[in-house]
Parts: structure tokens; sequence; C-alpha cells
């Protein structure tokens, strides 16, 4: 018989892509079906991104450098310093996506079986990439009802063992919309450095900080920049996620040394995207500006939305474009399952992903919904009114 | 000290491009470089492909289904069909390059210290990506005499462990040139099936067959269904290297439901990239007539100019765009470094590959360079000018 391996084996499906098929026969049935549970934004990509490739007037599509565009690396540092960071285009390999990145990174420190600490809910993926080298993810839980503040210090202290290799944040917070003030990303650099730990953040949501909360970078924590490693893209700062455009930063030369072998061995990053990026890098601070007031508009929508909902927790979210939400069931995958297959409310129903996928600790999350609100405020609207009126029907059905 | 995995510190030079340097200080010089090191076509990517996307009028650049568009997968499938493979777009994944592929596939058959058999030698990049998974490459020596012909499956069968989960071959052979005859084939599909060992094909050149030299294609192989993976990219095929699409063709569907797991997590492949192919996957026949003719033309001149010069061995080459040379010198790598550093003739040198790098053996291969003829056959001429000249003032230097 023909072997795979282990870790192919125990792959998890994705959370956000495992009711696809029940969406698909909704839609079949004729159901329109609001898609909250994927972070594709709505938001037209810029112009300008556009333009470069069609403007580029390329006759051979050949190989970029691995390391991505010397141009492209040159905005991209530009970007971080204009942040207030020092980093130059060395300090900058472009990946394919911040998929790239992370794996990457975790191809970089993990030996089989070494581990990465990281807060529960997190990015389901992480889990994919960090089992794709065999290595562990070791969840802290944060709780809903502390707005998925980061865990205490002595939380992450608890569980670092010989065999971690780094910390992971996800800052903005994919699911949970948190934003982490800076003196808990310092407690946190100070174990990170006290342990000889990476301190891993994925920041591809950095400017999607919401009200007076100003997002805080792992590249201005000072003392400890060698450990730093910074994940980022253009996909959701450039509605651009089809570019497959994304980054590792870090001031870690040696790192930096040992992703470029792998950048090398996958030949380069994609042409056209790196063309469009080195464009929409160059753009004012009015662009952002838009784009964040428009996601603020429909994080208070949702905000107020849930908060009317009998029996919801939504908990304070400044930051990305997600919640992380307690619904009065007992098992949210079956929940949003049977919205997608058995309910519609005026011709619609509302796909979430279930909040179980989130969480490596066996029975967190499973009365959780992930809710990525990408959808313009009237379809928001709209998909409010109807997980409400599926709530009341699912309880009813029950009875 | 922050500490890095094995894997990563073990991850061998790209013998592609560690000499870059030398040839970038070569240009500051203002000495022209023939480069011959990489299979960067400088044929021009068909026009249909960049129409394709310059008229795809896309305002959100979104993910694209994790397995490839299905549109595309299904223009994939109808380019099998046509190849005379019963192959439908299920049995395709669109992958980020062959990389990609790849990389997956490994994923999905080695456990750590699992084993990969590999004629050797071998597209560099395998080793890279089986040290990623903390997987190992175990050679198969071909000889530059018998022109790199499938070595006996006895040579093979005396490799097989408990360990090993595949065979693997480039057929066209990169860096070899090397076509495999169908009897050759179904020897090693004989052994893969007896040995339950998949029996992955890297058929990326699959087009690139010169004389009355025919391609046969693992996935012509009856009987083992499957156990064979092939490997594909646009890379070569349509001078699209930048547009990083290749896929993976099964039609084992336990192995397609593992690598469609990994691409999701990874989301999708680059988005322009799936809008060129799925318009040049549409091109005639006609189209690959003219390039292969091209080619064959390179591939004449090169052969007919390396076999004028003293003490050069150029093996018969019926496939891809690479010879595997023997060049009269006793470290290919010191030879090639000193052509980019020291030597120039009417103002150029060449850069190649040093062969070393594409061997697992350690010592096979020193007096080995890979030639990609990817140029033009006037700069190709010069440039095995400048080689003949470049041995000749090598040898005195040494005497």
């Amino acid at each position: 018989m023909l072997k795979f391996s282990d870790r192919a084996q125990g792959l998890p499906a994705s959370p956000i892509r495992k009711l696809v098929p029940f969406a698909e026969a909704a839609k079949d049935r004729g159901t329109n079906v609001f898609h909250l549970n994927i972070g594709q934004p709505d938001i037209e990509t810029p112009p300008q991104f556009f333009e470069a490739i069609i403007n580029s007037n390329m006759k051979v599509l050949a190989y970029s450098h691995s390391a991505g565009i010397e141009s492209l690396r040159e905005q991209i540092a530009a970007y971080y310093q204009r942040l207030g960071h020092s980093i130059d285009q060395g300090q900058v390999l472009v990946t394919t996506g911040a998929s790239e990145a992370l794996s990457f990174v975790f191809t970089a420190l993990m030996n089989p079986g070494d581990e990465v600490i990281v807060p529960e809910p997190f990015y389901a993926n992480y889990l994919s990439f960090a089992l794709g080298k065999d290595g562990v993810i070791v969840p802290v839980t944060s709780s809903i009802e502390e707005d998925f503040a980061l865990p205490p210090v002595e939380a992450f202290e608890a569980k670092i063992t010989s065999k971690t290799r780094a910390i992971l944040i996800c800052n903005p917070g994919n699911p949970t919309g948190v934003l982490y003030p800076r003196e808990a990303l310092e407690k946190l650099a100070e174990i990170a450095k006290k342990h000889d730990l990476f301190l891993i953040a994925d920041e591809v949501y950095r400017e999607f900080a919401y009200d007076s909360n100003e997002h805080h970078s792992t590249l201005g924590l000072s003392g400890i920049e060698d450990n730093v490693i910074v994940i980022d893209s253009i996909s959701k700062r450039f509605s651009a996620c089809g570019a497959r455009i994304g980054c590792i930063v870090t001031r870690n030369a040696e790192l930096m040394q040992m992703v470029l072998k792998m950048a090398q061995a996958r030949l380069s990053p994609p042409s056209f995207g790196q063309l469009g990026a080195e464009a929409v890098y160059q753009l004012p601070q009015s662009y952002y500006d838009g784009m964040v007031q428009e996601y603020a508009s429909r994080r208070d929508l949702l905000k107020a939305s849930l908060d009317q909902i009998e029996g919801v927790v939504c908990p304070e979210v400044n930051g990305a474009f997600y919640a992380m939400v307690r619904l009065p069931v007992a098992n949210s995958e079956d929940f949003c399952q049977w919205m997608l297959e058995e309910f519609s409310y005026e011709g619609s129903t509302v796909m979430m992903a279930p909040g179980a996928g989130f969480y490596a600790t066996p029975g967190n999350g499973n009365d959780e919904v992930r809710i990525a609100y990408v959808l313009n405020c009237e379809d928001l609207k709209k998909a409010m009114e109807c997980l409400k009126h599926g709530l009341i029907a699912y309880a009813n059905r029950q009875a």
C-alpha cells in the first residue's frame, strides 16, 4: 500500500473552507449567501495596481530576484521608514503571500517536535504551516470576557520548554480583532529576550486600527532587534489577496541568509504581483485613511447589531476586520452548517467560520464563530438581520 | 543564543545562483556576461498571455479557488487529453510554480528521514525541497559516457529501503537533456508498483523533445495510475517563469485530497498568472512547433561548438534545453568563478552552473558544468567562442 506522511494525514481541514460545499449547495438552490467566513475584502484594489501591470509592457515574463524585485524591496523599506522603523531593503524578503513567509520562518526555526507558543484563538493556518514542518503549536488561551487581551506573560513563561523556539502573535488579531498595547508587547519582548526566543509578529492588518487606538509594531521594540520577525502582506492593506505578495522583515542577518536560500530554491515570487505592489506602496496616507474609515463604520454596525441579539457576546474589536463572537449555541459548526443547509431569511443566509478551528486546545471555541466584516454596511446589516432570525429558528428547531 | 533548525543550517547554496555576486562584479567592470547558468528562456512570452491579463478588467484582485481557477484547470486537463491522457480537472491542482508542487508532494509523502530515489545529476532544488521536510534524496548515478541514460532498474532496487517513499525522475532531464525511452519508464513503473512507491515525474520540459525523439509521459503508463504524480509548470513551455504557475497532476484521489488541504492553508496561487495561463494553454500545436524548432537549432549549434573544443565532452542531448558538459578542468566551480572574475574575450564572459551541485554523491560532477542554451544562436555562438578561449587561458594560467 502506498504510504503518506504522518503530517499530511494529520492536516486539519480549514475552518474557513470546510463548509464551502454547503454554501455552494445553498447557492445552487437559489439562496444568496453573505460571505462572512473569509477575509476577502470587497474593497476595490487601487487602480494604480492594475495600471502598473498594464503599463509594464513586458515581453518576457522572467524570474525576478529571489528576494523580490529590488525596487519593490526599496518601496517596502521606505514604507516601514515612514512608520518610524529603521529598515533597509536588505532586511526585507518578498514572499508569495504571508503564507510563504510563515512557512519559510517555521522551516528556519523548527526541528521536528519544536514548539512555537501562540495566543489562542489564532489564525487557523498557523497550525497547518507548523504541522508541515512537524512542528508544534503550543496555545496560551485568551478569553472573550477580556476581549481577547494578550494573556499575562506568566502564562507564556509557563509554556516555555527546551523545545520552544518562538512566540508568535498576530497584531491586530485575526480572528479576534484585538490590538495589543505597547506595554503588553514590551513584556512579551522581555521574556523572548530572556529565553532566547524569536518573537514572530504577523502584522498584515497593521493599518486596520480603529478609533484612537494605535498599532504598535514589534519593529519598534528596542533591545530585541535580532529576535523580531515581522510577517507582512499586501493582501488586506491593498485589497490584493490574489497577488500573493507578502514579505519577511527582520534585522537578523543570519535568519535572512537562511530564508534567502529557501527563496532561491523556489526561484522567485510572482512578477505581476510585485509590479502592482511597487505602485501601491507609494500611495499617500489618505488612501489608508479612507479605507480604515470604511472598516470602522462596518465594525460599528457589526458590534451594534450583535449587541442587540439575545445571547450573543461580541467583545470590543479595535483592529483587523474580524470579530470572534460567542453565540447561544452548543456547537457552532453545526449551527453554521445548518444556516447553509436549512435556513434562509428573505432569500439569504450567512456563512461564518466555526470557532473551534481557531483553537489548538480541544473543546475551546465550540460556541464561537469568526465573523469577517468584509461586506458593505448595507449587506452587513442584512447579514446581521439574517443571523438574528437564524439563531431564533435554530433554537426553536432544537426545542 | 537564538537557535535555527538543522534543516535550515544544512540548506545548500543554489549552484545556479551562488556565483551571482561574481557575475554582478563582472558587469560592474563593464564585461558582458552570457547567462548560460539559469533556465530563463529569452523567448518572448506569447502575447495572448499579457492580453488576457490586460483584458480581464478586474476590480478586486481576490483569492482564487485554492486548487486554481476552475476554467484554468479545465484547460490544463484538456491539454493532457490532447496528449492522449485521460485527466479531468479534479485531477489537476494548480500550484505556485513547480517549486510549490514539489514541496507539497514531498510534504505529503515524507516523514522526517524518509527517502526519495533520484537519478543524479538532478535538478539541484530537489535537495532543498526534500531537506525542507527533513527528507533524504538518495541518488542513483547516471554517467556522461552513456549520455545520462536512466540507470538499470537494478540500481534503483538496490537503493530501496523501508524508508523509501518514491522514485523521482525529470523527463526530459534538467540538467542532462536526456529523454527516457518508453521501455525504461515501463521498467521503472514495474518496480514502483512492486515496492509500493510513488513515481514522481517532473515533466516541465515535456514539449522540448528534438529530432525524431518522442516524449513519453508517466501519465501514459498503465497499471500504476495510483502511483504516478506529474509535476508540471508553464514557466518553460510558455516562457512565463515569472508567472509562478505550475501544477500537480495525479489520479490518486487520496493524495489530491491531502495536497488540497495544503493548498487551502496557503489560500490560492497567483491570480494574474492563472489568467495568462488559461489563455496560452489554448494555443495551437504550431506555437510549440516554432519554439521547439528554435531550441533544436540552438542545441545543434551548442553540440557542434562544444565537440570542437579540445577536452570537452558533450553528451547527446535530445530534450529540455540543458547540457551537462565535462570540461578539461579539475574543479569546475573554480573555473566558472575564474571566468567571471578574471577572464573576458572581446569584452564578454560566460556564466555557467558548476556541476557538483547537481549531484548528491560527494565528489561527483566536479569536472562538469550545466549549460542552459537559452540564448539566440548568435549570442550562443559568441558564448561558445568565449568558453573555448577561456579554457585555453585557464589551462595556461595553471601551467
